[in-house]
């Protein structure tokens, strides 16, 4: 609990913008994963970074957890209040403040969505790349080390962030980073906040890294003949280095969710859906050789989208996925699962996954940022059957599990939260008590986030 | 110094691969750059992760200052033992371990040198791009965040490793990151290492992305009427998103240097090297659009490298350009800068800090990885003269300074070490105490490489 004085100080210093209302605090105590519903004791809807520092100031005075809040589209329940406290909403910091067209890079406040951010971007001819499914927050993203579908192409968070500004435990204001495309001077403190989930800092303030629009754009779906095949190709695909943009998995469960919910009459089969950028000749020729590994692997059913509404379609189809599947399984409550491991243990991977989920009897459709040797399962157990929970987490254990033997990660990009703390050990050994080394360093009260990523805190 | 002790220890355990001799502690004394001779007081020459964690618990227990050692190439005086210790020298942790083809990934130990590695590779059709000057080794080279010709197309060190093996200060050995292409599990502890410069842990392994050799290469000098123009030509080719795989500046200076030594007969302007990578048709395609700006610009004279061996040559040439200055300004002793800017202020930049050397009368030809906005002056100070010296200093000072105006960083690629932690304030603010928090969680007596990087150790 937070004590009267602290809800006190915080009203003086933000008026209105604290709010302890009954719906507010429930709506920031829920998660789009499968977790309890934790609200904190306040929300404060900081609209300068000032104000974040004086936040801050007052919650370490009064050792009050912070959590903060970007878009609340997380899946591991990052943004809840397992400890009460403040939750620090940022989206009323929603400013895009500057773009620099010829540096190509833009500077926002951590609540403009990635929406958003496009949308200002369109007459400039730049864009921004990374694009989870859900319009999350620019700082969430950050915090998450969030991807998407392009980052087989222009990267994830970690390549896309340049410089923050960051409100420190203390209320201290730092800036890492520069607008210098690169830079050797000492510790990389912007990657050392991206993916750190809030627990050692509030992103106030982000520049990002822009890309030039490409002349030419195609994109397309095409069908296999089984999953196996399907994987193959992308492998074949990645190795043979064609630039892909976009290249993502869905298996014939999803291509008959995606026709029921978009009238999208897909084969009811395993599907690549790809897109190319580049020269109007590089995108041919990129065509070409893709189309060349898709035959070899006996894919066919190649189905174009080449004008801009016809991608549109099909990328809102592909991002909708999560939502849509949610919808056609009434009942069910979804358990996302986000392993991620080298590209040559990604037919492996998926195929025993698929072998597992079938005999389980649990719903699971398969899709994936295959590109990145990165995959989910959408686990559909029926609400409240414990029977039907006991074996979804088993599957989604076993997943984990074999990402790590394979080499691989617990998390391609959703993190971790509190949903995978119990595999931190696994995956990190010693590293995981060198981050609660990092984590003491920065946050000796352990007031940022608290019961999130780290053991024992 | 290093009490009885401690060598006694460190002695028993390594037996003859601990030195104390007097050629060898020179040796391990001096640097590439301007610093005075700083020995150590043992070099040890450990074989295996296990002997480095030994050797690292042995100095915990004694206190003992450890410094590790690369290639020795550094220019900010790095490797430098100023408080004495031990120097641990990685010559012979030099294996490739692993080549993972399909995946196109290398697992290697700290010692094995850029060049090796891509001789190793050659008959695998993949190579490693990270290609500083000298022929560093790749722990030392990580340890930098170190880049080079490469870096626009490719990314500098940040980019390339994928996954450490590292032993810390009290001996611990954890492993960061994996073979999966992302992860979202936690801090990126492998982009806290990479960059520390030995002063978080001693690196002994290191998994780096590989390329595919690319279908098509090609590369070319061509000429400018002045600076201006060139760098003119710079600014509209990475801003027309042509994905230039190396795009170096060097001034009338440098191309009159590489006649004198390579007889490369260059008209004695400002120049750029290009090199292009892809398809067949797209280096033609690449060619093409980057002839249309260079002639836009004012540039000419182009001269093709298309043959293996005349593009070998064209960069051994560059890259051998430090020496070959040198070389040619006999009584002198080289100060190297290396400032970073937003593309968008290059010409500011390297225009002005050109006005500023020609004003100043000491010799100094600048070069760089403009496709970065990287840049270097060789200053030339005659040997032991004061005022030279003092002239030369100035100027540095003053592009270090015009770097931060401009929103850049005082190092695009060499690092800080013992020469630029007076500017660390300036560039990181408070941000600077963070990165000494950083450092005195995992390393709290402060025995790895003191006395660089960070303040008042
Ligand atoms: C339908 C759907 C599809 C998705 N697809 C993807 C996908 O393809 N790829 C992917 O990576 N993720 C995906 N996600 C997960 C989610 O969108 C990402 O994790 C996203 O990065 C969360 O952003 P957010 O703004 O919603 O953050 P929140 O959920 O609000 O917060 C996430 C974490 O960041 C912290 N945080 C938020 N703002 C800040 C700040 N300013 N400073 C410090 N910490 C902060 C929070 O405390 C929390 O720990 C998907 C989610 C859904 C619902
Ligand atoms: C002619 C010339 C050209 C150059 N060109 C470039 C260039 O284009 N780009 C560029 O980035 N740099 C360049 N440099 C600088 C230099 O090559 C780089 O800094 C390189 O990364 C140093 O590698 P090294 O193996 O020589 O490291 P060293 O000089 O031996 O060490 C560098 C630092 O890393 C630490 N270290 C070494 N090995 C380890 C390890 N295994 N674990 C932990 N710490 C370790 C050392 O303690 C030291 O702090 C150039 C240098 C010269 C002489």
């Amino acid at each position: 609990m937070v004590d009267d004085a602290a809800i006190t100080a915080l009203r003086a210093l933000l008026g209105d913008r604290l709010s302890t209302g009954a719906s507010d605090l429930a709506l920031h105590g829920r998660s789009e994963g499968v977790f309890q519903d934790m609200p904190p004791d306040a929300v404060a809807y900081p609209c300068a970074t000032g104000e974040v520092a004086a936040i801050l100031r007052i919650c370490a005075e009064h050792g009050v957890p912070v959590v903060g809040w970007g878009a609340g589209t997380s899946l591991e329940g990052h943004a809840l209040a397992p400890r009460g406290g403040v939750t620090v909403d940022f989206s009323r910091m929603d400013r895009v403040l500057r773009v620099a067209q010829e540096d190509m890079y833009a500077v926002v406040q951590p609540g403009v969505t990635r929406e958003a951010l496009n949308t200002e971007l369109r007459a400039t001819g730049l864009f921004f790349p990374v694009d989870p499914g859900a319009n999350a927050s620019l700082g969430g993203m950050a915090s998450t080390r969030a991807s998407g579908t392009t980052a087989v192409r222009y990267g994830t968070m970690r390549a896309n962030v340049l410089a923050l500004e960051v409100v420190l435990a203390d209320g201290r204001v730092i800036r890492t980073g520069s607008a210098a495309p690169k830079s050797s001077t000492g510790y990389d403190l912007t990657a050392l906040f991206v993916g750190a989930e809030g627990t050692l800092g509030l992103i106030t303030e982000l520049t990002l890294r822009l890309q030039g629009q490409p002349e030419a754009i195609s994109a397309a779906t095409c069908a296999f003949p089984d999953m196996a095949a399907a994987v193959a190709a992308v492998t074949a695909t990645i190795q043979s280095g064609i630039p892909m943009a976009r290249i993502e998995f869905l298996d014939a469960a999803f291509a008959a969710i995606f026709n029921r919910q978009s009238n999208a009459s897909l084969p009811e089969a395993p599907h690549l859906m790809v897109e190319f950028h580049g020269s109007a000749r590089g995108v041919a020729e990129q065509a070409e050789a893709f189309g060349e590994i898709v035959a070899e692997a006996g894919g066919s059913d190649f189905r174009w989208a080449l004008r801009a509404e016809d991608r549109a379609a099909l990328w809102k189809m592909r991002h909708n996925a999560y939502y849509t599947a949610r919808a056609l399984y009434p009942g069910t409550d979804p358990l996302t699962t986000d392993v991620c491991v080298p590209i040559s243990c990604l037919a492996q991977a998926v195929e025993e996954t698929a072998a597992e989920i079938a005999a389980s009897g649990i719903p699971g459709p398969i899709l994936g940022h295959v590109g990145d040797g990165n995959f989910h399962a959408l686990l559909m157990p029926r609400k409240g059957d414990r029977d039907d929970w006991a074996r979804a987490k088993a599957l989604a254990a076993a997943m984990a599990e074999r990402a790590l033997r394979l080499g691989g990660t617990v998390s391609g990009e959703h993190g971790i939260g509190m949903g995978k703390t119990g595999y931190m050990q696994a995956e990190h050994g010693a590293g995981w008590a060198v981050m609660s080394q990092v984590k003491r360093a920065l946050d000796p009260n352990g007031i940022l986030n608290p019961g999130k990523l780290l053991s024992g805190d």
